[in-house]
């Protein structure tokens, strides 16, 4: 076994050039022998071995910085800088992330999660390396669908005017996360049909020399800042903006690699080796099912098939059904992706509906305002994205869709904590950033029919709405209350006194168990689902202060800006001084693990929450 | 004059083609008249009169649509559309816009304001049209600055795929506001002087021609998918997207601009149109100075100086000395703008540290990860930003800032009420978004001193800050009220009983009128400048509602997730019952006008407050 020799980072250079091969392969067998028990990204870590191994022969960590964009292509550089332990624990609670994490290693050098961040950080090394005036070399590695993500080429736009060496690796599987989009995919895909151009050049300086027109014209091509050789040759968009061009190479060829690499290191300035690689390269069914095998669940080596096959539908799968039966209602109805059509469920809306669905790459801003353009248009458009890569469009929903008050719908997913992604994922500030913009509401469904019922009411109320929802399986208890949707009105479920809970989204669920528990105990407790955090029903609210002594609002949100924050304003508003408790997410990244283990971890669980209700109720207002 | 003519749409299609020269000098005589009482942004609107022009003579308003990227250059879009009148009350409260406003004008197809969004939003309105089975013509103008937003890029790339027509016209004055940077710049750079190689193609053919390897080369050239023509014609980065470039056509020339709009609708799917334009164009001073001019203060036609010359330092002064000071003092110190040298203040530090000074274009998502990179890389990265502009990197703070707590420094400018820009450029929703982010700080000065005292503790902090100011004259009160700053604590001014005011930044001295108003009554009032709205001073808090009756929180952001609801919820966790009133901006947009008209209707100067707390102390809670 060469991996067991692998136990620090730069032990693979004790590796014989002969057994690079062979390495690559137990790498391989690793991880999707790891990733098939716990879960994980494993297309893109099998399609990045070679290009990473080659990175860390040519390289020296950590005086060198690799930052790996988006970062799921990483296990490899964790294997290779003494983490392979790790991989029993990976994703799970307190083990190792699946993502770059610089508390996790001296050889991260920047974390990463989202798309499309790694040419600006990486510029930031370069001119603090400069500054600072070291030596070393800094490599931003991107793929081909981050490169559509506008921020990646705000940096290159930037990193043009740079004059000392910084190296980007364009990891090209001809991918995003499904299959790439748009018109850089296109000049990407004419670079890799050109490489038979490479010979061009010479041919035609030979063909134009000789005749005086010829050679005056060559001479005038020489001397053009485009000059010819950049004209024809790949890569000229990037020469064009002042990047050196280098490639396209096979991504899979370790020697060919490690030497482009060592050629890029003595470029001066900024410079690009186009990598064509495979994503899941050398796992069938991976190769095969890109999309699947993006982020894995545990799965059975040989078939590839899930090794705990669903039996519940989740929420993407309501929403996805639902926007059929729309799109069907209404021609006005469109659906926009930002390069998710299977992970947000619209895949199904796409073959039914494909002149009225929208894949427009990781281009989340894009997305939005697009969007808005629809809608200003006359059109229905619901944007299904996940919560935390909403993040992105802060401003195009605030700039864009809200101040002209357009009939965009947000369909959230992946809202609340969504597990073993970890920090950067989590979906726990929406209710935040998105109640602060005016004009815009929110609402939240208790289980898989409210879902569906606040889709069609949305589609219905021409305002800016944001519908979230969590990542995992639908809730399908309280089927019977199925009150129709009212704009801005919570839903009393249960009506007692005493205590009052307020839950919205997945905490109406939870706030069942906290009641179970407490009329265990003998208390009496109300539960009102609250459907809307914004407007919130200030009615119901001021209703339940007039008979109930205590208030308690529950949410899978931050406090700040949340739904909690709301209900208390609305009570200091009106006077009211019953005792009012705060059930919300701490102000705090949450690390990856399981979604009921995180709960527990950060105190919304039904039991944690019990517990400080009684306590609240004994020692009055603190808990 | 001919400008009496144009009193609706399409009258100016009237007007002779003789006299179209003439016309466009009226337009320009009037800009340059009416904005140097009412001030405005003249620079961007000389350049584009002929361009502006040329569309409303070759389109057909208002079912044609033209989106105008930023919206601060539709001045004479504004004149052709029957708004000649609104100039007079020009970005006046309850008066005209200064940028394109859909509830304004039918011929307004999308709002405006911030940089980029121009391509998203007519794509959206092209498949809108496309989808409803009409036939018009969708226009949307964007300038070379712009072009550097990556939303832009994101759009431009999600454009190609589209097989209907949709005309992009790029504004290019080879500026943003300032100057303008990076890849994109040299690229269009490239362009404009390789204008003398259109006839270089036929040429080439021709050389080529009539030898076999010759001939077998030609033919080779026109089959690839990237043809030679477009290998050796200018704009051959967006042909290669798959956009169907025309130009380089000079600006200011209507007829030539008429045709090539006209060719322009002919062509299936986008096209853009590359006109070169001069900022400023036709008014010395503005030729001159373009910077200066590009959101210019009243003014005096002749010598193009401020009519009304400013006396007092304003925040951006104090920031720009203490940058150079520090910048001085500490070489890890580096600054930031996304095309803003000017408007934050970093000209100073740019001339004296240019190696250390970093304008990314405009480009705040990438400014933002940047510093982060520099972070990471062991400096002190201080990015000076508009509050609204930063909106755009709300993501990038969450994600690459301060997961990592890195410590950058965001100079948070034009905060709270910015005035005459209107709703897309109030800086009134920092804290809400700011606030919701683990790790991050917030502080806000309440005078000129304290901003100079915020930026020293910043840069020792360590942590991700963020230090907010207003627009306008630095307030010079209160200067012996200067205690060090320490890490979450409030500063006690004056400390009496009854009400106690927690006020921050600018609201500071409101608050002190407030506080001259009720003691004139006869009130007991205890000011306390709050100084961090994040974390708050919990102790201060406290201490102030053991003595006195209300507690009253004065913040110029909205109330969601601000300030006043932070002190709220510190206090309903301790179980504090005193009267509260939140003093903050109404849950709405706030539209263009002088800034202290904007406090009085939106009830926050200091006579609605003092009102508003008289009235809470008689009534009980509510006020």
């Amino acid at each position: 076994m060469l991996l067991e020799k692998i136990e620090h980072v730069n032990d693979i250079k004790k590796i014989n050039k002969e057994d690079y091969g062979a390495l690559a392969q137990e790498i391989r067998n690793f991880l999707i022998e790891k990733i098939s028990v716990t879960g994980g990204h494993l297309g893109s870590n099998l399609g990045a071995v070679e290009l990473t191994m080659a990175l860390h022969l040519a390289l020296n960590l950590p005086e060198d910085k690799i930052i790996w964009d988006v970062g799921h292509q990483s296990y490899t550089h964790k294997i290779l800088t003494g983490r392979k332990e790790g991989f029993d624990g990976l994703r799970q609670f307190r083990g190792m992330s699946g993502f770059p994490k610089r508390k996790e290693s001296i050889c991260d050098a920047f974390d990463t999660g989202h798309s499309s961040t790694s040419i600006s950080a990486g510029l930031g090394l370069v001119k603090a390396r400069d500054i600072k005036g070291e030596k070393s070399t800094v490599v931003s590695v991107i793929g081909d669908g981050s490169l559509t993500g506008g921020m990646a080429y705000e940096a290159l736009n930037n990193a043009a005017k740079t004059e000392t060496n910084f190296i980007i690796v364009l990891n090209d599987n001809n991918m995003s996360i499904s299959e790439n989009v748009g018109g850089v995919s296109k000049y990407l895909n004419n670079i890799r049909t050109a490489a038979g151009y490479l010979d061009l050049k010479e041919g035609i300086y030979n063909a134009l020399k000789g005749t005086k027109t010829g050679d005056n014209m060559v001479n005038r091509l020489r001397r053009a800042k485009s000059s010819f050789k950049q004209l024809v040759i790949p890569g000229m968009l990037f020469e064009d903006m002042g990047i050196t061009y280098l490639g396209p190479v096979d991504g899979h060829n370790i020697d060919g690699l490690v030497r482009i690499i060592q050629e890029a290191k003595r470029v001066k300035g900024p410079v690009m080796i186009h990598a064509l690689t495979q994503k899941g390269k050398g796992y069938a069914p991976a190769e095969r099912h890109p999309a699947r095998f993006h982020g894995a669940e545990p799965f059975e080596i040989d078939t590839g098939i899930p090794s705990h096959p669903r039996n519940e539908a989740n929420y993407t799968d309501i929403f996805s059904t639902v926007m059929c039966k729309l799109g069907q209602r209404d021609e006005r109805i469109v659906a926009i992706t930002a390069a998710m059509p299977d992970g947000t469920g619209l895949k199904r809306f796409r073959n039914m509906y494909p002149l009225r669905f929208f894949d427009v790459g990781i281009a989340e801003e894009h997305a939005v305002t697009f969007a808005a353009g629809l809608a200003a248009g006359g059109l229905k458009p619901i944007v299904a994205v996940y919560s935390s890569f909403l993040q992105r469009a802060y401003d195009q929903i605030l700039h864009d869709v809200c101040i002209q008050n357009l009939p965009v719908i947000f369909a959230v997913d992946r809202a609340g904590l969504v597990g073993s992604d970890g920090e950067t994922h989590q979906g726990i500030f929406d209710f935040t950033y998105l109640s602060g913009i005016p004009n815009m509401n929110i609402c939240a469904p208790k289980n898989k029919w409210e879902l569906s019922d606040m889709l069609k009411f949305a589609v219905g109320l021409n305002m800016p709405i944001a519908i979230r929802y969590p990542r995992g399986a639908a809730y399908a208890g309280l089927k019977e209350y199925r009150a129709p949707i009212e704009y801005g009105r919570a839903e009393w479920i249960y009506k007692e006194s005493g205590i009052a809970l307020f839950a919205v989204g997945s905490m109406v669920k939870t706030a069942e168990g906290v009641r179970n528990i407490l009329k265990e105990k003998g208390f009496q407790v109300s539960l009102i689902n609250g459907r809307f955090i914004k407007p919130i029903d200030e009615d119901a609210l001021l209703d339940a202060c007039a008979d109930h002594r205590m208030i308690v609002s529950m949410e899978e949100n931050v406090a700040c800006g949340g739904y909690g924050e709301k209900l208390l304003d609305c009570m200091n508003r009106n006077g009211r001084t019953n005792q009012y408790l705060n059930i919300s997410l701490p102000d705090a990244y949450v690390e990856h693990g399981n979604v009921e283990v995180l709960k527990r971890d950060v105190g919304i669980d039904a039991d944690s929450i019990a517990e400080r209700i009684e306590r609240m109720l004994k020692d009055g207002q603190k808990a």
